[in-house]
Formats: structure tokens, C-alpha cells, sequence
């Protein structure tokens, strides 16, 4: 058995690439008192993988010989805690790596699923952020219309397509025609509105033409605003992102808060997903339930093998990816 | 027995005076078929009569040569109608005399009350919507910080006073040192921020020391801004009014909206008064224990005297007034 390791060879000023990183070979590591030998299935790939090469942020950043840190789902190939047992499937904080040993109390259990990547996409934090959203805060009801914004996202892909299962009319907002056209063909969205075109709120009446009763936010800004417009009365504004502020010095709000919360009794709610975690369980079987049914489509972008996952990190980074990237390093258990 | 009327005598180019009214005694009204006679006790004196000098509104324009309408408290004389008995006290939608017939279908019977004013005040509108917004919507609870903004006003004087007796913390925002000083004063709140001075958000945290979990919007713009800054995880926001937004042609939404709302995870939602109709028994039902126990003071502006109703009506164009203005035409019943 051989274990490879990928660590940073030089600390990028510019553009990432390939060189900057580097494979070895390195010895078998063996699990100490209170630890698990883990062998690494599945590792995710995040703009923040980039981030921590940059400082410290919610982590300690990495340095010029560190192993590339990742989330990744792995199988218990010895334990020395009674907690963990050999074949289980945990979530831990590892590294670009074959194998690792961490302590049992550090990692999360896993429950069976058929596709252990499906932990990492529909019931991993993208499908729990959509249902608990759009489930405790939206509170659809069929044959209401439910608008979405980044419908292209792997939260609002979700959303949409739960909101469709629940008998929704779904209308999807998204930037540019092909991520319009995608998000009705292959999500089964009833309408995508591209908010690049101008006169956003127009295209939004000619997509609700009953209005919208829920609206899940990923964005803020002016298309908040646009959406508000186009509101029932009673209706529920979820928010949960406002990513075109993230990147601002001067952000707007939309000028006609909280004018027409007032006038339409509207409510707006925010959430992060660890608010719901006590539901938690209800969400994955109902998830694992519209994924059985064909319900609901799992859009993921895997990379095979390990030696690829510098490339497939610098590919993130420029846009080429299409539903949550992985990186494959071993199969699944059977 | 005499009726007096007050009609329109010429309609008001500029400001309103008194030479815009004229006083007669008119025939003695007789109840026909399905109708009643009711002796007019209060007129509610608003803004609004001043518009309905200037077109049609909800209600057609009063014309030269017209009794001036109002809300009125009455009671009832004679009665064609078995829906009514003598001695009933209704709300009629009146004119400026001292009696009127009209259809008994076309009045609400109120509930008996002490002091009949109280029915346009502390257990009319205004009363009705401090209550229903902050319970319904605002749900605070004894140890919680409530803020309030237009706390001078009659709604925001309600909602302070009731969070009082519920056992919280409560911060009101007002305009002016005087206004700030009676709020503390004579409505009992715990501190008054007056928004016209600068830093008004530096205020508030200064005002809230754990933050503010309810805060009962009247004014929206740039105050509702500064509230959200100070907000607890999981407040809520109550959405009454906007105030700030309506005589504007740019008007300015809060740029921390919905960012603070995601990451402190706050409710907005905004309501009428109707919307909470069917909770009306119990809103009097409280707010007549907390007049009893003390706790609730009714500010009411009582003028005497059907002939000064002009002058009332002029004066409260003028702002002179504080807490309801009213005009006594004819004592209550015993």
C-alpha cells in the first residue's frame, strides 16, 4: 500500500498553477492512541482551498510544505476508539492524501447512502441549506408560484426542484441564456428570468403571471428589489445569500423595503443552515425520497484521481465547473 | 330639541379657516324604514378631513354646501331595525351635527366601555395596532429589549407602554429633546434616542446595552437602518409603516438589508390592522386590564363643543395636538 500526499510546493503571488503544487510518495501513517486510519474517498473542492493559501482565515493558513488541507468523506481502516469501527464513513478535515489518521472524536459519522458523493452535494450543506430555506422559512404550498434567484447554483437548483416535487409553479433567476436555458431543461424550472436583460421586473410579471408567493434570495441587491415587486400578499421572503454585496463599497438596498412589506404584509427571514440542524434527519429522508422518485436531478462534477486535483482546483477558480466539484481519490466501499 | 350642523361654506383654496365653515340649526332628522336616530357623542378629528376637502379619496369630495364627515362615536335614540335597540353605542361614519339618521346595517355596535373615548384610542386603531403588531408579529418577551421608533406617536406610545407591562426593556426613538423627554416621562420608557442628532446608531447601542430582540418600525429609511444594526440573533423586525418614505421621490431602502437579516437571522414582516381582526376580543380584553392595573396611559386631546370643531381641525393641521384629537359634542351616557 502506498500513500501519496500533494503539498504546496511554492505559495502562489498570482494566478494558481500546477506548479505550484507537489505529489510524493510518503510513508503509511499509523493510528495512535484514540485514532483512526482513514482511507480518503471523496475530497471537496472549494474557492476556499485558494483562500487559505493567502492567510489565516477561519483556519490557520497554509504554508510552503503543507499538505493541501480539504473536506473529504473517508472509510475507517482501523480504529482505536471504541466510537468508530472498521467500514464506517465519516466526514473529517484531511488532507490532498491516499491516507490519513485523525483523532475519532474529530470526525463525523456518516449515515449509508448508496453514492457517498451525494454527501457532499444533495444532502451535504447544498441540499440542507435549500430544503431547511425553502421548507422552514419559505413554507410553499402547491400551486403557489416559488421564485429563486442564482437558479443556476447548487442551492437555487435545489430549491427549484424541491419547490416542483412540493406542485410549485418554479420560476428561475439566472445570468446569461445558456444557464437560463439550462435551468429549464435539465432542472425542469417552469421560467427563467436572466437578470442581465434589462427590465427585470417586467420579465418577472410576464414569468409569475400569478405573482410569486415565496422568493428564496441568494443575492440581495437590485434583484431583491425586482422580486419584492412582483410579491402577493402574504408571501415569504427567504434569505439566504446576498452575494451581489459581498463585493461592494457601496451596496444598495432595495428601495422599497420596507415599504411593501407594510402594504403586502410580506415577511423576510434569514437562516444559515446550522440553525436547522435538529430537522437535520427529516431532511435526508425526504431528500433521499425525491432523489428515488427522479425528483429531484443531482448535478455534481467529479475529477478522478487524486494527481488531478490541482487541475481541477484551478479550473474552479476560472468557472469550469457545472454542480458541487469533487475530486475522486478511491472508490466507494461496496 | 335643536340639531346643529356645521357644512362647508366655501371650499379652501390655501390654509383652512374658520371662515371655511358655517354653523346652522337644521331640521331634527326622523329614522325611516331600516334606519337609525343617533345623537352624536365624539367626532374623530384627522388629517384626513382636510383631504377630502381637495377631491375624492377613498370617499367622494366633500363639496361646498356639505356637512363635513366623520368617524363618530353615537348612540342610539330610535331604532327601526331589530339589529339595534335604544341605548346602543355604535361607530357611524357621521357628519358634524348633533344628530343623524342613516341605515342600522351601516354602523358597528361597540362594546361598552368606561370612558366612550377610549374607543377611538387606546381601544381604537391605534391601540389595536401597537397591540396585534407587537404580539403577533413582534413577540416579545419579559427580559427582551424593544425598540420602537415614532414613540411620541400614538401607535409607537401604545407598543412601548405594552412591552413595559410585559416585563421588557424599552427604547424608543423620537424627534426632538422635548418629544424624547415626555416618551420617558409621561409614557414610562426606559430610554428616548432622538434621531435628528447625529450618530444615531452609536446611540442606540448606547440606549440597548444587550441589543434590541423586537424593534416596531413606524418610520423605515435611514432609522429602520440604524435599528438593524443593533438587533440580537433571531429579532424581529415589526413593519408598521414608513413613514420616512412617503413624501419622497428618492427614496432610500436600508443598505444592510438582507445581509444583517442572513447573518443575525432576523424577521421583517409588515401587517395592517385588519389583518388581526379575529384577535380584536382579546386586544381589549388586555389592553382594559393594563388601563385598569395603571399600567397602559391613554393620551387623548379632547376638544369641547361641536362649535369648535373647525378650530380643532385647523388646529391639528397645525401639530398643535398631542395623543388623539377628538371633539365632545354631547356628554356619555351614564
Amino acid at each position: 500500500m502506498t500513500n501519496r500526499q500533494i503539498t504546496i510546493a511554492e505559495l502562489p503571488t498570482g494566478a494558481l498553477t500546477s506548479a505550484h503544487f507537489k505529489m510524493s510518495d510518503v510513508e503509511m501513517p499509523e493510528a495512535g492512541e484514540g485514532e483512526v486510519l482513514l482511507r480518503v474517498i471523496l475530497i471537496s473542492i472549494d474557492a476556499a482551498n485558494r483562500s487559505w493559501m493567502k492567510g489565516a482565515t477561519y483556519r490557520a493558513a497554509v504554508q510552503a510544505g503543507d499538505p493541501m488541507p480539504t473536506y473529504a468523506i473517508c472509510e475507517v481502516m482501523a480504529s482505536n476508539s471504541p466510537k468508530l469501527a472498521l467500514g464506517d464513513i465519516v466526514a473529517a478535515d484531511a488532507t490532498w492524501s491516499d491516507y490519513i489518521t485523525t483523532k475519532a472524536h474529530k470526525v463525523q459519522k456518516l449515515p449509508k447512502v448508496q453514492t457517498l458523493s451525494h454527501l457532499m452535494s444533495v444532502y451535504g450543506i447544498a441540499g440542507k441549506t435549500a430544503f431547511h430555506g425553502l421548507m422552514s422559512i419559505g413554507k410553499p404550498l402547491a400551486g403557489e408560484t416559488v421564485l429563486v434567484s442564482a437558479a443556476a447554483g447548487s442551492v437555487g437548483g435545489y430549491v427549484g426542484q424541491i419547490a416542483s416535487a412540493l406542485g410549485c409553479r418554479v420560476v428561475g433567476i439566472a445570468g446569461g441564456p445558456e444557464k437560463c436555458a439550462w435551468v429549464q431543461e435539465q432542472l425542469g424550472f417552469d421560467a427563467c428570468v436572466d437578470y442581465r436583460e434589462a427590465g427585470l421586473s417586467k420579465a418577472l410579471f410576464a414569468a409569475c403571471p400569478d405573482g410569486a408567493d415565496v422568493y428564496f434570495d441568494n443575492v440581495g441587491g437590485k434583484v431583491l428589489e425586482s422580486a419584492i415587486n412582483v410579491m402577493n400578499q402574504k408571501g415569504r421572503v427567504v434569505c439566504c445569500g446576498a452575494i451581489s454585496q459581498y463585493d461592494t463599497d457601496t451596496p444598495t438596498g432595495p428601495r422599497n423595503l420596507p415599504g411593501a412589506l407594510v402594504v403586502k404584509r410580506l415577511s423576510m427571514e434569514g437562516f444559515i443552515v446550522m440553525d436547522f440542524a435538529h430537522n437535520d434527519a427529516k431532511c435526508l429522508r425526504a431528500m433521499q425520497h425525491w432523489v428515488a422518485s427522479g425528483q429531484l436531478k443531482v448535478f455534481e462534477d467529479i475529477v478522478d484521481g487524486l494527481e488531478n486535483a490541482p487541475q481541477a482546483l484551478i479550473g474552479l477558480l476560472n468557472g469550469d465547473n457545472k454542480g458541487k466539484r469533487l475530486v475522486r481519490v478511491a472508490a466507494d466501499p461496496i
